[in-house]
């Protein structure tokens, strides 16, 4: 199916969104009037501008308040709508959005409506254009789908269609038997389709259209089961994504309308019009790569967790420490290419260490890289250097490289024979194995990380919750494989520019996280201390054997439970831009600890 | 009366919070129970920083899921309960906020919460605490103010009481008469009154209370009306602030501490238990004063408006450029001190010309000061140099100096004095004047700003109106005096870092737009551009004279009607962080233009 977007779904000038629209892959546009208005570009240039990008212009929006008016304003509709029609001849654009009226001009008469949109639908075939009357979810007397629809059928004009979007159904849809409707419209009838996502909110319902869309699978919404409807009657126009969202009017479109696309292409998938590879869900952490320009701090402080240095890399200044299952990369050369980096804060030029990449267990590497692609997710070069395995690998939207692996699989490459051992002690009694790897997004890419993760991994979405940082709201969700072999929590900071909110960590399980608390401090290791407030309120709130919440206390131990058990868990101080935590986390537990997200963020804050 | 605000209404650690309350003038604090657990103080070392302070201890919160639960819960909630009284007397805190249950555990059943809360007391009364039970408007059983009462009435405990919160009430209430009851709690039996206001969003109301609550006079509640009949009561406690608010968690606590408590004087000022020197609004602009370290391209722009330099001050190296009534001051010399204005995004360390200071007519300069002072804000040293005249001045929450000015009046110090003539030539032919100063705000601080103007200066608030520029949304709100002589748009941008939203313009009025546009361009004026379309439009939307709308697309001249007439305006291009608008504004038209903000912003985002 072809694909379109409305041009008000991007930020930027006219031609940046359609530079941005053609390079995502986009079929067509819808083109927004005041985009265009604000456009130095004549209409003749932007249809030139749209053939040049392999564009075509779908529809032109919105008109507004025509219909079931009195006459003398009805004239006065029909003399803009042929200017209107006159700019479209020039922009080469043969669809109109006619949305609902709003004005308290209209009359409560279909019959009015029906004969007036009849008669700007005459006007409109003189021009060559068709009529997309759509309902507004706040339209003063027409606001459902199947409302503007008898009005157009009753007109049975042929150039008057309806246009049916997503948010507008969906924001009023109490149930699903509310779009039965949509299956007795035939599919030439239905000129347009606009789709759009959104939280629930509960709100106002026009505000929450205005500023809260977003797009298909990042909300509340089931668009998928719409558009599956739509499909039934025969409809054979684009699907074209309508999003009016804070967020990305400010956010870089390039970046945008990839993520925008992206939406698409998981929805078409999902309702069985999109040919994509099967996702294969990662099914561990191979390893997790840390870049440094001093390798001090970070190894000393892995040594005092019980990593042992095992690894060189033959051609590269990198090292693998490991312990159990649990590997770690050092690598103090020059970081990945900045442009695969560039949107996470310019973490590259900090200095200190920073949690660049993250080596994934993968089914087929292969099979995962082509998904990947076919979702628009960069592809870094299979081999970094003459002599490295041809790993698969691809860059998530905060630029972190995502590594396809197969460690230890025969005929498959393997990222660990370009290590060449090190001699190193026989492993200890030390039994850390990674439990998740929090990361920090920047800001304005919160919901396009959880749906690349998603959709381009195979991970499933856990429940955002909000976390409160001294300086600011912490919005956090978990995306994990189905047996949590994999748990990634991504965090976004409330506003830019937070640099606590940058800070990643890898979390390590261990079956006795007082054993294991223990010796990192005998080590030389430092944990975060903890307010002794934090304590008496646990002692308040959970029965705790004799001595146990002292130890905790002691040590800095950081306690939670839910209806499966216990999760403990207590931070090492942080090094550049990372930062680990030791975790015992009881089977069924679920949480990350974020009962105590606050408490750990204060002190955090304390520290630096 | 005394004052005092939740700890959770402010950003940054525990000990922040209460230096920034405790230097705005505050009596008290709440303190919320997560700003404790996350302190390394413990309670006696807060106690005493209270104390140092000059704070007294107000009420601490909150606790929840307390009542109406079964026995063997109820059992493990005095348990909890214990270890919080036992708290609270280290914290020297004797009143506890108790919130109604949100629990699915908590039965429909007012007489088992009376009788619970009731032994909650009993055990309170033994540590010297007191409970105020609240209705939260999202209780289970328990959300209506009156209910509350009736289960504390019935109850009939000398520790127990309850506390009364303007959001919990005037965002369920329909109309007054919710109100009438309370007057029918006895005053002493109300523990506690805290204090929000919110805008009218329509949203669900958990998620509008948590993220979406302002200070009084900031939102859409008649929370003096709830105020008025509290203290009808006999209640004699304070008036505090518990203000959630995802902006204000962002923001530095010092100026927000400043902000709540201004709200709290103008609230008092309005239920009449304040005395503050009455407002008294500026009548027109005396000057404005452009910063810059080279005159050269702003004076020859002022040049080409038709200002001439008429003198100059006798001490410093600032000229006066006039036109009529409009006076504009060049100040090439060092900037106002930077204190003064490090919050207004670092705009003195930027090249360029700023808008850094205005002066007020005002009919009573020193009693203005006096007010402004009275309400926080920050009063400038009333002579800048040994020879000026000693004006009043105070700093506006941006930095932006308000002179408060006498011009031409005798027996008051007079800004004009303080400027000898220069020799220039007889006045021409031109008539412009100040229609507005618009004023961008930095990030975080417009509803604080509006506040100001509105309460310090005793200005109108306009309506609040978005405006789509290409890379965000900005929200602009116009204060102004009763008569149009002083008419300040106030405009935030959605993001900060954006620096476009932080050009400031002044808009001079004109009686003929067409002919002041063109002695600027003849001079050698550049005006911005304003692409075909927006005149094609104009062509589809109002009747024109013939070659009317011509001449305003040669010019690049904006149209805009409403009931009361016509506004035509066109911009120059920006010097620095300022630009110029002439504007034609028929008699009683009271907009500035706002539907055509987001095409100029586009043209000036072009021809950067």
């Amino acid at each position: 199916m072809r694909t379109s977007i409305a041009t008000v779904s991007l930020s930027g000038s006219l031609t940046e969104k359609l530079t941005a629209a053609a390079r995502a892959g986009f079929d067509g546009v819808e083109i927004f009037e005041n985009d265009l208005l604000a456009s130095p570009l004549a209409p003749e240039e932007i249809r030139a501008r749209c053939a040049d990008l392999g564009l075509t212009v779908d529809l032109y929006q919105p008109m507004r308040d025509i219909e079931a008016v009195p006459e003398e304003q009805f004239a006065r509709n029909l003399r803009r709508a042929r200017h209107k029609f006159a700019l479209m001849d020039r922009l080469g654009a043969d669809t109109v959005l006619v949305c609902s009226s709003v004005s308290p001009l209209a009359e409560a008469d279909d019959a009015l409506a029906a004969e007036q949109l009849s008669r700007l639908a005459d006007l409109a075939q003189d021009f060559g254009v068709r009529v997309a009357y759509e309902a507004l979810a706040w339209g003063r007397h027409v606001s459902t789908y199947d409302h503007a629809w008898r009005i157009v059928e009753s007109a049975g004009h042929p150039a008057l269609g309806t246009c049916l979007d997503s948010f507008h159904i969906l924001s009023r849809s109490t149930g699903p038997e509310d779009l039965d409707g949509i299956e007795d419209i035939p599919g030439e009838k239905i000129f347009f389709l606009q789709l759009a996502d959104a939280p629930p909110l509960g709100m106002d319902v026009l505000q929450w259209s205005r500023h809260h869309r977003c797009f298909p699978g990042q909300g509340g919404f089931d668009v998928a089961g719409l558009v599956r409807r739509v499909l039934r009657t025969g409809y054979a126009g684009p699907l074209s994504l309508e999003v009016f969202n804070d967020v990305f009017r400010q956010a870089e479109a390039g970046p945008t309308a990839v993520d925008a696309r992206r939406s698409l292409l998981v929805l078409q998938e999902e309702v069985g019009v999109a040919d994509l590879p099967a996702p294969l869900a990662p099914t561990g952490i191979a390893f997790t790569e840390l870049v440094t320009r001093d390798a001090e701090p970070v190894t000393a402080l892995l040594g005092r967790l019980g990593f042992t240095r095992t690894a060189r890399h033959r051609g590269k200044p990198v090292e693998l420490w490991e312990q159990g299952d649990a590997r770690i990369l050092v690598n103090t050369g020059p970081a990945a290419p900045a442009d695969a980096r560039h949107r996470s804060g310019g973490r590259t030029s900090v200095d200190g260490t920073t949690l660049a990449a993250i080596g994934l267990e993968s089914p087929d590497p292969a099979a995962a890289a082509r998904r990947a692609e076919a979702l628009l997710a960069p592809v870094l070069p299979r081999r970094r250097g003459a002599e490295d395995a041809p790993l698969d690998a691809v860059a998530a939207p905060d630029g972190t490289e995502l590594f396809l692996c197969a460690t230890g699989r025969p005929a498959t490459p393997d990222w660990r024979a370009d290590f060449e051992d090190l001699p190193h002690p026989a492993a200890g009694p030390r039994d850390l194995r990674v439990d998740h790897v929090a990361l920090t997004q920047p800001w304005h890419h919160f919901d396009e990380a959880v749906l690349f993760h998603r959709a381009v991994l195979g991970l499933a979405a856990r429940e955002s919750v909000d976390v409160a940082d001294p300086y600011g709201l912490l919005r956090s969700r978990a995306v994990t494989n189905a047996d949590g072999g994999v748990r990634l929590p991504l965090t976004v900071g409330a506003a830019p520019g937070d640099g606590t909110a940058h800070a990643r960590h890898i979390a390590l399980a261990t079956d006795d996280v007082v054993a294991a608390a223990r010796r990192f401090t005998e080590a030389g290791g430092r944990l975060l201390p903890i307010p002794a407030n934090y304590y008496d309120d646990l002692a308040a709130r959970f029965p705790f054997e004799d001595g146990e919440l002292e130890t905790y206390r002691a040590l800095g131990i950081l306690y939670d439970r839910d209806e499966h058990g216990a999760f403990r868990h207590c931070y090492t101080h942080t090094v550049g831009r990372v930062f680990f935590e030791l975790v015992q986390r009881d089977a069924g537990h679920q949480g990350y600890g974020a009962v105590n997200a606050p408490v750990r963020l204060a002190a955090q804050h304390a520290v630096r």
